[in-house]
């Protein structure tokens, strides 16, 4: 085994050595059969997959492994982390809409000059919001939103009646009475640059758009110049392109609120990607079925 | 009737002057016996009270009206406006927790000078939050914050085993495992001073105390110094005194994010406010009780 985190129980037979992302291990590698990535640490674990002799799983940390997959062997399994950051990226989400609707970066400014001037502001409540992405982190965005009484839209790839999600192919009929986007999609080439100026162009004076999914799905150019010019506000974790270079115009828009794709990485993850490492190696050691495989 | 809004329906056979807190209609307004106090507008509103010599029904649109009571004539009924705010302060408080738990000044900090630099976070969800004061608001904060998944314990004047709601005589027992405090209390001979340098003591390091009540709840000297030192973070709405002067120590702190008692004033009051007012003016014309009755 070779894991991010001494502190996770090993089923019995198993030893396993550590490696955080910092420097590669004294250890001698050549025994290990199951390699749990760890997150958000660079390029560098990736590449260990292949100096791996006996590797047998590849465990990732993350939701979407479309880089990973092309590094892992022929005959080795790769399991994803889908559901450890739905949390994390909900409440983000959550946190980034509220800023919004209630003016934060304003009395954040206030603060700064000892101001105490009041005004009223936006709400969540009661806005009509278009969920576009409904999978494992747009369920938990949406309890949240219903929590603060919002009116959620679903949109998924396809329409399902049964559970009242609209497909994609709606979107045009429904932008005009968002008063709120959440962009929460995977980057395919459906996805990209799924949000471009006719689609901005559709929304409401005012409207919020909100990515947390990857920022190839917004063309970042139409939605810079909707908001240079004051017609939509924007709060934004992903962005294309990432980083964000310290020039773009992009960063200093008022209305504007950007966080650097950190969503995802926040403390409620550890104690659930721990459990999952947990379980993966018991159904490893006992040869049960792994979770959350991908290939 | 004279009321704050022109687009309310009235109930037939009544007429209605309006006054939405600037300058005073120019109506004759000796006939006025119902008046809706437009709401967060200063002082003046309530000096009118005593001036309508026909008045039977005060409405007013906040929640706590103990500075009011004094002004209304005996005889004259007065109604508060409890829960119309329930919403708004509970996205408020919301905002002001994930604000602190994500880091939102700081991104905000980078975003202002261009700055692409990750961090991860804490998070809501898994903290225990204390939620002291289980009123009307206090329940819609509730709900959100078990959205999040966040531990809730909750506090009131008194425990009440069957709500699973603990005594407020009970708090030296349960600071020490709150992660995030939240005050949600009336100002009150009982309610002043409540939080001061024991209770904040008790609290964990790194502890955040979040106040949307009232400030007087508070020993302001207390939290300053408990945040001054690093040991304590706070997000306050309301604090003692306000305004809060420009030159006051708690406004540049670290780890402390300060608004202007803005928690009620939010776009879902509105409609809920003229819901009442509509309801209570029918109430009147027709001689069925009216609600939210405070005397
Ligand atoms: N900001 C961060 O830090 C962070 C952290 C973690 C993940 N993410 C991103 O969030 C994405 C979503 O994660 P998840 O776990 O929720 O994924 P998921 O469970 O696979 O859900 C993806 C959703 O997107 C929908 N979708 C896919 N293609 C679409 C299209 N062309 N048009 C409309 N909808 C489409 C899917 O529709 P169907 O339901 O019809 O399949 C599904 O509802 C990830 O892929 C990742 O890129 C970001
Ligand atoms: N920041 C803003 O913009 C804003 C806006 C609106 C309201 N407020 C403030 O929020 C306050 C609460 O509003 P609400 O509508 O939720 O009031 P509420 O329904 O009357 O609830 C008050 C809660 O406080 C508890 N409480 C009272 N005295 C206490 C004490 N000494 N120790 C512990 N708990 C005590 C009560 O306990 P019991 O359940 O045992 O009675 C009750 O749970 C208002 O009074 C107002 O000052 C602020």
């Amino acid at each position: 085994m070779l894991l991010p985190w001494t502190d996770i129980e090993l089923p019995e037979g198993l030893a396993a050595a550590w490696y955080g992302g910092g420097a590669l291990p004294a250890d001698d590698l050549s025994g290990v059969e199951f390699y749990v990535l760890p997150y958000d640490s660079g390029t560098e674990p990736a590449k260990l997959i292949g100096r791996l002799p006996s590797l047998r799983v590849v465990q990732s940390l993350s939701a979407g492994v479309e880089t990973l997959l092309p590094l892992v062997p022929e005959g080795v399994r790769l399991a994803n982390g889908r559901g450890l950051h739905d949390l994390s990226v909900a409440e983000h989400t959550l946190a980034l809409i509220h800023a919004s609707q209630r003016d934060l970066p304003r009395w954040i400014a206030q603060q700064a000059t000892g101001t105490w001037e009041r005004e009223h502001t936006r709400s969540l409540a009661d806005s009509r919001v278009l969920l576009i992405g409904y999978g494992s982190i747009g369920h938990a965005i949406e309890r949240q939103l219903v929590a603060a009484e919002a009116v959620v839209t679903r949109v998924a790839s396809r329409a399902r009646a049964d559970e009242d999600v609209r497909g994609i192919s709606e979107l045009p009929a429904l932008l005009p009475s968002a008063d709120i986007v959440v962009l929460v999609l995977p980057d395919t080439p459906a996805t990209r640059g799924l949000i471009g100026a006719p689609e901005l162009a559709a929304l409401p004076d005012g409207a919020l758009v909100v990515n947390v999914g990857r920022g190839t799905a917004i063309d970042t150019g139409a939605l810079l110049a909707e908001t240079s010019a004051g017609r939509l506000r924007a709060a934004l974790d992903v962005v294309d392109p990432e980083p964000l270079p310290a020039d773009h115009p992009l960063w200093k828009v008022p209305g504007v609120i950007l966080t650097p794709h950190i969503a995802g990485g926040s403390a409620s993850f550890y104690p659930r990607a721990k459990q999952l490492v947990t379980d993966q190696l018991h159904r490893f050691a006992t040869g049960a079925p792994l979770l959350n495989l991908v290939n």
